[in-house]
């Protein structure tokens, strides 16, 4: 056995091992009886405490000094790039801050959302206070003298930079705030679907839409959770959708969206399963897979002719007077405060204000008792109307409490990097129009397989996108994009 | 920290990844996708792993060797007492032969499966014949001079010996034999239900049923899975059960005899959770749980005349003229080749055919060649019909191609446990019947709770049903038990 056997050997059975712990949030999120939470964060902090392990073996650093790289093809390179930057990364942080952070951030979490039930900031700052200042430390320990919000950042997004996410946001942010204006301006107000649609028969034709968009069932299935999410890698890709019977387009959609992630993985090259290449390269690249299945194909006018007329022979009823106005329902644009349920003109504008507040608290120009402020100040200047209660402002999302700072921007990349792909997607599928027509995406579904599922982890998240669509990714594409589908929707 | 506490928090981070291993299997059989089965093993496999080399962490003997066990309480002397015997069973197993073990036995329930579909012995002797040579070897190294077949028997059935339990079967044997015959010779025939059943409206029963008879839906769930199964132990205990819409008892007992497994285990005082003491003490002390809670509660006659009832109003038909013909349906008794199909007064002839065949190959006077042979000659002997096919012979388990020898006996104890159990419970809760006739089981159940089920695995087994009904255990109880309820049933 060389040391790179043995190195990918001893990752093999880590990778399999970090399936297990997320299959157990799988577990805990759709299927646990309710009684079985406090014996569920014992077995995960057990795991949790093997893979920390695993991940700090100094075998590790012993194999990697010992590899002579010379005699390596790409993908052995690429294994080892991602072994030595997660090696790295685990060997800066201190045991004593990673055991504090994870203690503080599960406490943190219940206590957040304790003062979002009670619009309590007050409840709240403490705790935030302290999981700010444990990430700060965290990133002066892994920055090494670098910028900290970049350090925090690279853990989701490889290779970006807050200084580069903040000039393409500076870019893109006047013209969404125009197009946000002018469709205010527009007069017109396109209702959203009425009726009542019944649980069974959404979930059943979400299950139809996976499979029209290529999910694997040999590989995956779909439940019921309060938060839709994706889980797994390789070949048990399991994805979540929710129901609401006054609203079927929130269970469809994000349906779409976990198709999107859910398909990435499955996606990629078998010989890379239970590798660290084996898993989507970063989590704007992920996003770019879901963003591109649940927007630009599944809010296309095409496909949404073709929901509109399987709404009638599902449900009895389409919620619309036809199908321009399903389409607009669909589509419809409304300055609302919660990040989760925003279309796609407001969705970056709630983005950009949270990577501003993160960046300015990571770098200590902001403490946490300013944030309400700075949050409600900034929330009026972009979507012009003023925040009515924490719940809906500073408080609604879980990220910060669980010590999620550099995650947001990933968001917005992916919208990006979606309206790139969509670009080459339409350039080298011409017809793709005639199979969303029938609800169909498979043509789709192949092209992002080759160009971007299947090689998983082999170049960094930027030239993926580049490879794919023969030009370096920027947002021209998706602003150019929202105008034109948006400025038709509302006759701009 | 003392070298007591130490070690008790080793173990406690063992049993939450033993827990987990658990949940992998549950995952398995009742939710994940067909294709995940390869990637699966190889989770499975690197949390065994873990768990191998923490049960053989040399600490846990130094940690042994330096507490001073004066000082400690009963429970903590019981903690020790599981410690000290699955370390010591841990560390005589060579790990090359656990290692060839796993791998043999992972091999050989697929070849058994192929044979037994294909009725065909000379495909699967080969294996078995290695997995037999291996249990001997292990055998060998547990026992360290002692009985080969008692080595394999302590791991399910701790102080048991097979001595002990060859003389109670050779004094249960012809009385089961000459009841068996006498119904057989009574002319009367109790037909089986008719009609079909709606799988839901099964498994809504079968819900109702686990209520009734005291199973935590908070700490619990119910879903459907092939064999059933109970799974998990502390706050997190799942049961399965079968549905067959031409045969509902199937599901409505299964179900009962996992409620009594489950319950056993959500029963065990919270304090010995995540602990080697909170567990069910051995193989038989569960199984006399499900069986008296399938059998002696659950085929009653107070219990069936509810049920019959309750059929109606389910499913439109109890597919018997009256309570009474429902009741000699629940407890018809048929010579059957199939041991999971056993009436009560079968169930045990099953038991014990296997008990001295597989009890004769350890100790190496039957061979693998001669096996089939010899169990058709027994079958013979005790069922007066001859094995039309291996499929229905000594095909038909799955036990000795996982390599489970020493484990069919505990199935006979738990029967004779019920019985001892039933005629103190009987005793202690005179108004047993009026509940059963309402449907209901709690009183039983909370007599279990406090004398069986609370105690985990603080005392030997026989110990709990001594301590239980005031009586060391015997098969009188059980046997007089199958001749009073059969002789009326068949009017011997």
């Amino acid at each position: 056995m060389s040391a790179y056997d043995d190195l990918l050997d001893h990752h093999r059975e880590t990778e399999a091992l970090a399936e297990v712990m997320g299959r157990l949030g799988w577990d805990q999120e759709t299927v646990m009886p309710r009684g079985g939470a406090q014996q569920r964060a014992e077995e995960m902090g057990a795991l949790e405490g093997v893979l920390h392990r695993r991940r700090t073996d100094p075998r590790i650093g012993a194999w990697l000094a010992s590899i002579d790289e010379g005699g390596l093809g790409a993908a052995e390179r690429a294994q080892l790039r991602h072994i030595r930057r997660s090696y790295s990364r685990a060997m800066r942080l201190p045991e004593t801050l990673s055991a504090e952070l994870a203690r503080v951030t599960s406490r943190a979490q219940g206590i957040w959302a304790e003062a979002r039930a009670a619009d309590d900031v007050a409840h709240f700052l403490p705790t935030l206070t302290e999981v700010i200042r444990l990430k700060r430390e965290e990133a002066a320990a892994l920055a090494e003298g670098g910028d900290l919000y970049d350090a925090l950042l690279d853990d989701y997004e490889p290779g970006a930079t807050g200084q580069g996410i903040a000039e393409m946001f500076d870019r893109m942010r006047p013209r969404l705030v125009s197009l946000r204006e002018r469709i205010m301006g527009s007069g017109r107000d396109h209702p959203a679907l009425s009726g009542r649609y019944g649980a069974e028969a959404q979930l059943t034709l979400a299950r139809e839409i996976a499979t029209h968009f290529g999910y694997d069932w040999r590989h995956g299935r779909l439940d019921s959770s309060v938060h839709p999410f994706t889980s797994g890698s390789g070949t048990d890709v399991r994805i979540t959708t929710r129901v609401d019977e006054a609203e079927p387009l929130g269970c469809l959609y994000s349906t779409l969206h976990e198709v999107g992630h859910g398909a990435y993985e499955q996606g990629i090259d078998p010989a890379f399963h239970l590798t660290p290449v084996g898993h989507g390269v970063s989590m704007g690249v992920h996003e770019s897979q879901s963003r591109i299945y649940e927007n630009q194909l599944g809010r296309s006018a095409a496909f949404c002719g073709w929901l509109y007329a399987r709404f009638g022979e599902v449900f009895g009823q389409a919620g619309a007077a036809d199908a321009q106005a399903f389409y607009a329902a669909v589509n419809r644009v409304h300055s609302g405060y919660i990040r989760t349920e925003a279309d796609e003109v407001h969705y970056n504008l709630h983005i950009m204000l949270r990577f501003d507040l993160e960046r300015d608290l990571i770098a200590g120009r902001l403490e946490a008792a300013d944030l309400e402020e700075a949050w409600n100040t900034r929330f009026a200047a972009d979507f012009g109307v003023a925040v009515d209660r924490p719940a809906n402002g500073v408080l609604q999302d879980v990220h910060w409490s669980v010590g999620l700072f550099g995650y947001f921007p990933t968001y917005t990349l992916g919208n990006v990097y979606a309206g790139c792909l969509y670009q080459a997607l339409r350039a080298a599928v011409p017809d793709l129009d005639a199979g969303l027509a029938r609800g169909h995406a498979e043509p789709a579904t192949d092209w992002l397989r080759a160009h971007v599922q299947r090689p998983g982890g082999l170049y960094a998240p930027a030239e993926v996108i580049e490879r794919a669509c023969g030009f370096a990714p920027h947002e021209g594409p998706l602003l150019d994009y929202l105008d034109t589908k948006f400025g038709a929707v509302y006759g701009l």
